[in-house]
């Protein structure tokens, strides 16, 4: 029995990493952190949970916890991890971060884009970014997970293979990304009211976003140099889902097979990864509630161009799917386990 | 392993019995029956099925289907089963038919509220009303299953406790149904389109809706005599979600405690049924995905009446999820097997 | 010219009221006022008015407002306006109060529901309670109106006319009521964040609703006794509109055209109340952004209740457009003056 | 008095049409011309209508219509006014053409993009583009109007000025396009059921969208070469609204204030173009209901690229509200008569 334990258990990503590891009879989740409903029954705070869950609310004293649990995940802001990490946590359990603190190997460019500065830059090196698709193998032996952002995990899933290939021309990647609005947390803010959100579609932080640079570091692995891109997230009026549509030009003439088959020596294999048939354009509402990505592409000879798409559910494969995935093989457990969820439709 | 067949599998009840039984690995699904896409990609019909399932649709032929499956699901338009059913056929194979077909005890009845003969009257006897909490040593032994209606399972569990013990005067029901929009099927109506339900709220069928003599019927067992109900449905801008609010006179004054206490007697150790804490009211979102009910009332002493509510996944418990439910009990597993679904939020 | 100032300029029903305002030519807002925004462009808080309106908040000074205006409208929190009415405020402008604090006669009703002291109760008797459809004639002549509650004014129209000619039993009445979010205010709160209301459908206030008293008090002068009501309402997930549906006994047996012909009489010739055509339900969609109160009803033999169906966008008919029907009276113009908005579809 | 006929009425663009149109006292609709619903009471196709419009609905013979008609709105599929036209409509009455029969100039695209044969190609010359911004005086003396496509209105009104002044590189042109379902039309086919477009988000026609050359012309006029695009439109679970966000390399470094002085010279008297303040950016949600195209853009000085970007309702300038634009020109009445609409929020 793997114990766990959520630091930010009450926000949609702890919300939905409790959902996930409750199914499973092989992990036992011992501590419901959270900052701002300590002592409230977690059932009341969630009351899907209703008769699921009795357990309270507990603080977030990562330290106090570490000691009790095999794994922590920290669904928390950005410089909670950061700012409490040390030894003696690391080697009493494994951490998936599913904040941002340690997914960026350059510290001065964290700080840049986060405007936040960085308490623990000591364990930058170690961490190991836990995108499976592309480092299983390190993550199998890693003590400190920085579990990929939903932006960059749609992303990177769905570009790697072509940059890595050298089919595309890393200089003219241009990511246009679309979220549901659980993607902006459960904070109560204007912004995110229903009133504001129904009906509605637009861009935000435009060329500043700061999932931008996360992005363009797992790319420029895959280019072997560096790469720079315009990344474009827009609010759309959905719960869950994120779905990509990115533009590059090729580098040669290819064919529809050529691609496909690239696609197909990179995910062939992976069972999260769905590479569509042709013509079939990923939708979000396909992979709900589930651990896919569908991704598909189209080559459109008129502008020497490739469309490339992902879909994805921002709170599964983006957040807290992602992390089980990541937990699994950090246990030596199979990495789909507790994670063959069908997508729920309609 | 248990050989299962669909014969309606493309509507969205069809779908969401696959998704559940897919994920099972007690039992194989062998038929995916539709009459509009035979021998078409059932994962081209739900593309969330992709990689999932590689079958084909099969046609409707439910005679053939018997002899190669232990349980038949009919999720077809009211008729369908009436038309094919025969010994034969009961005979290979337990049915569970999730349309009308033999829920409704007198003849007369359904024929006036479905405006349709029915052609196997000789069966209506030997049905079973699937709805477990209230059924369960019947269903047990049963051939033929009448898997209940979406609004009366909701109405039914949230109402039969309070008229069974004489708490309210069965005369005075009066229920308000909210519907999501999957209730309407996958057909391609105008009604029916994304921009006639977005940001709209109706009701339907006002006093004329066919699940009235369903409900009628359940709850006259109840109240050992002829019940007569107001029966209002709405159509919600939602895909999922039923919930009902539900308004009768005491027959006496009673207090928070004595009604709970029932409510208490009959769903306490059922697991299924969640009664919530004083004054918290179900919302369908704490449902969605699962098969729970959830279930609570209010006393109005100022007029003496009180309001009972339950909300409700229609597709899951409204359909397919206690048709799996029905299948556990038919073949003797655990009454919850594959159903320990906790509700997806948000 | 009307010179009119708004307090509360900035919530959902203020910024209604600017928008039916500044469409017209015979009227001029003077004065936005807010209490959370003061010297804020008006604009940057409601960008659809970005290039319409330059002017800044102000703050809610009523007494400084009422010197510089013809009018002013109320669209403030309960106690705002009676903490501060006084009688040069009501010689100076005529008074549109949006708030509940002068639409119920007796103070102490007004007091136990509210749970707020009221801090102006001599000016309760002079209010006349704003429904043009029923008291035209007084408001015509006077100085401080309470403009209705959004449940009210659709309950009231939509049931007004059986109770006065004696049709249903006032003690049978039950109202189910069903919201859209802005209903919810423009607050930052949990409760009311997309992810929330979405795909989601519950009751709330059940049985203690503020706005029961007053429904009950204007069915009561139509009854001429006494009426107590059940009164549930619904939060549904769209931006606008209320839907009721409320259930009373026939007090006798009556024909479908009676009962149209009452309706008839009472709003044949009223340009808002549309009646629509027997077995056309009302539907939320069908009023939106419009001044209309959509009303119809169906007869129900088998149980002799009769089901009494109203719909109406709660910002315009049920708030602000109500108000600018209550200035046109007051100020002698049509009635309909800048309110012969056709319904957005869809 | 403006006699106006609608052929299409029934469908969304037709209904906007006479929303708009009906609102107004110098135009008056002799004929709501449907394929579909001949002799049914227009009211009850458009429920909203009711009391408003007492017309059945005519058929589609155009060439009655003119003889009855000043000028003719067609809002009907493809090929159908080119199968119609003749000279007699043309001297008969103002025609303005809401298909993308003549908005091409050449006729060879035409025909490979829509796949239908042209049938009066002999009109193409003289069918004036209607985008007022920049068509405005060939408008006036018109006969023929090509009104824009939604999707073209939209990307040309953001892209066209940096296009015209040379600080984009027409070559980088990407165009990532995001609708709101009713440009999809009334039709009833499965894609567009409420349960299919809710809670999803999709790209579709990737690459071959019809209305790319229509963008590519527009555009290419203001570079003076030909200009080849990547277009990709999605559809997003909303009824109403286009947002597009389109990206460039910039042909030199530029300022904010270059760029700004740039859309202010285009846009700086046009009544229904509103360039945003810096850092705004334009949300569907502020525009809905109104003839507005918000619009503002981004540098990236990381990429050298610019993001610009617009939003618009499909329905009003990106169909009806620029046909009524274009009617007004034709008639010599002010641009923005009956256009006044202010964006309805939320």
């Amino acid at each position: 029995m793997i114990k766990a334990g959520i630091i930010g258990s009450t926000g949609y990503a702890g919300g939905e990493l409790a959902r996930l590891l409750l199914q499973r009879d092989d992990v036992e989740i011992k501590w419901y952190g959270s900052k701002s409903y300590v002592d409230q029954k977690y059932a009341s705070i969630y009351q899907n949970m209703f008769e699921i869950v009795s357990d309270s609310c507990m603080d977030d004293n990562i330290e106090a916890l570490a000691e009790k649990v095999d794994v922590i995940f920290t669904a928390t802001p950005q410089g909670f991890l950061a700012s409490a990490l040390n030894d003696r946590i690391l080697s009493n359990a494994k951490v998936i971060d599913l904040s941002a603190d340690f997914r960026i190997q350059d510290v001065n460019i964290y700080e840049e884009w986060y405007q936040i500065q960085h308490k623990s830059p000591q364990y930058i090196k170690e961490a190991v970014y836990g995108l499976p698709e592309i480092n299983r193998e390190k993550i199998k032996n890693a003590r400190l997970i920085a579990n990929p952002g939903c932006y960059p995990t749609c992303s990177e899933l769905s570009i790697y293979p072509l940059v890595k290939e050298g089919l595309i021309d890393p200089d003219t990647i241009i990511i246009d990304a679309k979220s549901g609005t659980s993607g902006a947390g459960r904070g109560a803010k204007l912004d995110n009211l229903y009133c504001e959100v129904n009906e509605n579609i637009k861009a935000y932080g435009v060329g500043v976003h700061r999932h931008t640079p996360e992005i363009e570091e797992q790319l420029s692995y895959g280019a072997g140099k560096p790469v720079t891109i315009s990344f474009t997230p827009h609010l759309v009026p959905m719960n869950r889902g994120i779905l990509i549509t990115a533009y590059a030009s090729l580098t040669s003439k290819v064919s529809y097979e050529e691609v496909k088959s690239v696609y197909d020596k990179y995910y062939g294999k992976e069972f999260f990864v769905r590479v569509l048939e042709k013509d079939v354009t990923p939708q979000t509402k396909w992979v709900e509630g589930s651990n896919f990505v569908d991704v598909n592409f189209k080559i459109d000879p008129r502008t020497n161009r490739i469309v490339m798409m992902g879909a994805m559910d921002n709170l599964v494969k983006g957040a807290a799917g992602q992390a089980v995935q990541n937990m699994n093989l950090l246990f030596g457990l199979e990495e789909n386990k507790g994670l063959k969820l069908i997508p729920m439709f309609p």
